[in-house]
């Protein structure tokens, strides 16, 4: 186990078994090619080749497609084809900061290999080589990794929210950070990868803020998300993540990038270019 | 003009007349075809094939293949084949903190496309609205990029030097910068690019590192590669860099990744993510 394993881990991928999900001209997915064939009973909704899926082109607003691709992924998580539908949904674009083509439960884009925005904070104690780190303790009844180690507050982005709104609405539901407080987080870097996994293509990248918090504050769970919060020494998160598994799979990254940008990995280490790029990745 | 057209303009090749450049077993570098014929005229030095240029494998320490190369970059140089030879070897790896396979004169590294690594230093007076960042004017005598801006301290990296050591003897040559503050710089990323370029193929690296200056520090020109330093409202930097090429090509990306890193470029940017992967490319 080492630093670039992690980069590793979450950088491992083959699109041999995908095909790209077309929405009007633009590429947004990937989709396994036996959920493509499923995705035939829903007759002109998607028009399925077998080198492509593409989202009925008569279809023409945001709001038409999202209703009808929302009953169909209601028709395939009752077969168990989508994950747990959340209620909450992700934008659907090209590419990020572009046209809304349409809107996409939560629970699904990994099965259609949808780019997946959202956010982790790191916040701190301290500075130098006094500097301790807020570690969450993901719930034990938590669907995805439960009881892992997890980045102070970290949460996915719906669509509608500024990121900057979405990191206030999370700090205070996962930690009760105060307004006041959650506004001084500085966003430092964004951190993207593309993950193959057995439900499909886990295309994310999040944006990564720095919290500097003050001594006498301490974060409480308030929406069941997290277990409870611990503050380490630096050096005992920076063994962990280079030994261990204890965090939730990208939480590392968070933490590699952070000891990156504060000179705690040394420019000479010999995966010190290749944990740079990826950390950094391009989407397929 | 805009963030993302410099960081387009550093990544910007084909491959398509370049042949790799072979040491024993590691690809360490790209040539273009038309210099391929000429490396013919050394015998045996270099192997020299349709697709591929190998140094002769009988060649067996990086210090025979270093003594036998440079006798030919001579002959090259006396040709206008390849640069200025600078008697400052640059390492020669498959990649960085592998075996040094043989050193080359920086002159000749874009020519046969060897990475070529260095540092850029970014030093700021202050913090937040009020924060200053010393800006070079390189010196109107440079052979390349004269007169252009460029950050506070920036080097190659020469063979048989650690990083920091390069940096606290660049700090101290190009800035005046007296050690005990050179030693205060913080390591904070790595930018990585590959840029076609008439003279060849430019694989560059630098770390970047962010040094904290005293308001009452001003640096000074020493070995003549700056023409005179200036303290400038960061605010007007990131204007200069968003609207024109007043700087040196690279420096652009050492102040954009700077401006990411402090939270001054909005993480709702449409380019936040292009941006992001564009400063921390692979190399071919």
């Amino acid at each position: 186990m080492s630093f670039l394993d992690h980069v590793r881990h979450c950088n491992a991928y083959s699109l041999a078994d995908f095909v790209p999900f077309r929405v009007g001209s633009a590429r947004v997915g990937w989709i396994r090619r036996p959920l493509t064939l499923e995705l035939m009973r829903f007759g002109s909704l998607f028009h399925v080749f077998e080198d492509l899926v593409h989202l009925n082109p008569d279809l023409r607003t945001a709001e038409e497609r999202t209703e009808a691709v929302d009953q169909a992924l209601s028709a395939l998580r009752g077969d168990g084809l989508v994950g747990r539908l959340r209620g909450e949904r992700y934008a659907v674009m090209e590419r990020p900061g572009t046209e809304v083509l349409i809107e996409m439960d939560r629970g699904a884009v990994t099965q259609f290999g949808i780019v997946n925005l959202g956010f982790h904070l790191t916040g701190v104690v301290g500075h130098g080589p006094d500097t301790r780190m807020w570690i969450a303790r993901r719930a034990l009844d938590k669907t995805t990794y439960p009881g892992h180690l997890d980045n102070m507050v970290a949460g996915g982005h719906p669509a509608g929210l500024t990121p900057r709104q979405n990191l206030l609405k999370e700090c205070a539901e996962e930690a009760g950070i105060p307004e006041a407080l959650a506004e001084s987080a500085v966003p430092v870097s964004m951190i993207s990868y593309t993950m193959e996994v057995p439900e499909g293509l886990r295309r994310h990248a999040f944006w990564s803020y720095d919290l500097q918090v003050p001594v006498e504050f301490t974060p409480e769970p308030v929406d069941g998300e997290v277990d409870s919060f611990t503050l380490m020494d630096i050096d005992d998160v920076a063994c962990i993540v280079e030994t261990s598994d204890a965090f939730k799979y990208n939480c590392n990254l968070v933490v590699i990038d952070w000891l990156m940008r504060t000179g705690r990995i040394d420019p000479a280490h010999p995966d010190f270019h290749e944990l740079s790029v990826g950390l950094h990745q391009p989407w397929p």
